[in-house]
């Protein structure tokens, strides 16, 4: 039997509280450049997680990936420790990071490529929604 | 010509951050009532509002309300008050009340009811979707 | 048995341009009431309608209204006479009548409540959306 | 404090196999009657069900009810007996009904009502989505 | 004139009874491998369908693939042969092959292929989307 | 540090008028290859246009690009032009070209390739959804 690839992204969704800032400028620089994301107070989102994984399609199941077991790992690797939670202060995947959506794409790939490797499949992409308005998408390095 | 009655609705969203929390009560007592809603370091959603105008239809107009007078109304009274901001420490109409969307849809209704009232309109519901499972309904006392 | 009463919606969706203005007044004036909506060279919108039927639910079908039956009604009524064509110049239902979304609703009342009548069925609502922000809703007289 | 009284819906969703048709009739009648919903061999929707609750917002916690609470019960009382199953054939509270989105929609409100009523609450309304463009709601008797 | 490729992208929806197991397997290494997928009694979904053609933008007409035509083709090959069917048992195209989203993609992708060609296009992908959280992409081999 | 590119989308809406029709062809000709889009008197539809953009997450800001830069250059040169207007007459950038939903791809992306080099980023694709079943996208020559 010769050989298909297909693409399978499962969705996953998080609330959180953010703020955009670096805290080597004031809070006027932060609020010129940030807008309103720079607000000391937090404001938060409800993201959607869109996580893209490559592979084979196994012929004994039909699957890519068993889409019960991805969502298990992005549950434990990332939605366990950042939904309900101040992604600033709180998310060690985003500690000494900048807490933009382009940022914390790549750091949820980092968090999920290694065990999705391990199930014998490639992380494809990394998309994050995090208003109807605007979506990041990282494809690795 | 005879009276017609419709009702008129207007979506505008916002971001915030909130905690569901007493703070007559213990982080336990609080964590055991409000699970991950009460996280002492906040989260946030994105917030959908539908705000419900119901009148006649005016003859010389076709409108019940103008919707872009409508809409100015909500961003005046509403969303420039609570959009990327603190719920609870940051917004006058939320002060002294617990950041449920239960209360916000109270606090959003009273703040609306006289500005629809001076357009010589009645304000029929105030709908708050927090997340894609779960909205409220008020229409008022 | 005892009665059982349900609300059946179903929604269609057309595509028309419009224009809202009163020919009684200037370009200046109707600019000036109807904003962009009033430009003289039409503008369109895709428009979702949700048609909602009440009645008792049938034991011999266990449904309120047959759903086939009931497309096939909007579409001839309402969708065919609509869809893709110039709302203010081609829809008979439509003339005379400013191309306001709360008179498209009425209209369209008038167009199926007989129809619907026919069915044994009560009309019970019409809401228009006519963006992603805007609707729309009727219940009759 | 004076009472006031909100709605607050939760979204809960399940898939399901099923099939219209009476046991009375033959393969051509019901099909005649059902057309494809009839197919002897099944068919399956997505389902979306949208459970409304109504109560006295509550001031030591500003819930009307814990959504929490109400997703567990719909869980325990709908979702766990009707997902990934066949709605004929392997659903209790199904048996001996015609599997209509209105009978469905009925018989979930008899599931439900008795358990939010233990919360002290009232069910208003059971809303069932069946497609993008068919939905059932049911009030109650 | 010098040449320019777009890809245009028809969704179509079907809803269809389908079960996942291996019948070399017994019922308990079925269910231990697709979970509530396996059910013996069948569930379903309703699918959407997105085929994406790409081409070059014709002067003449402005399309790359005239979307009416690429819709019939869809329906013909692919929805009236699914819809409200059984997958496993009623679909030629579907016959020996595990009923996975994955394994659909590919025998759609199949279905598709010549015909689109014959319009003097080219297929570039078949995505599917099972539920609001998992999707599953094909691109040909 | 090293690089790492991402790609950022805005949406932005708009809602015009247009027809498709060749002036060298008789209206019989048209409406043969157009169908109900050659409607002499024209249809509308609210379009969603989503930018995307690719470039280095910058080390400094979190960003691939400001967002609200991006949607105010998108308004600019877009939105501004075409929003409640009539595609074939009033907008400079389809001047001269068939208003199907392939050309105003193309036509979009002209305009919006030199501002996004400006700021010094990649325009990647501009993807135009017409209706909720059809979209087309462009990734430039």
């Amino acid at each position: 039997m010769f050989f298909m690839e297909a693409f399978v992204t499962r969705r996953e969704r998080f609330s959180a509280a953010h703020r955009i800032f670096r805290k080597e400028w004031d809070t006027e620089t932060n609020k010129e450049m940030f807008g309103l994301c720079s607000n000391p107070n937090w404001h938060g989102h409800n993201y959607e997680l869109f996580v893209t994984v490559k592979g084979e399609i196994k012929p004994e199941t039909g699957f890519v990936v068993n889409i019960k077991q991805l969502s298990k790992i992005i549950r434990e690797y990332v939605i366990d420790k950042i939904d309900h939670k101040n992604m600033n202060t709180e998310v060690d995947f985003m500690e000494g990071r900048l807490a933009s959506t382009e940022n914390l794409a790549v750091a949820i790939w980092n968090e999920l490529e290694q065990p999705v490797n391990r199930l014998g499949k490639k992380l494809h992409c990394i998309k994050i929604k995090e208003t109807e308005n605007n979506f990041v998408e990282y494809y690795g390095q």
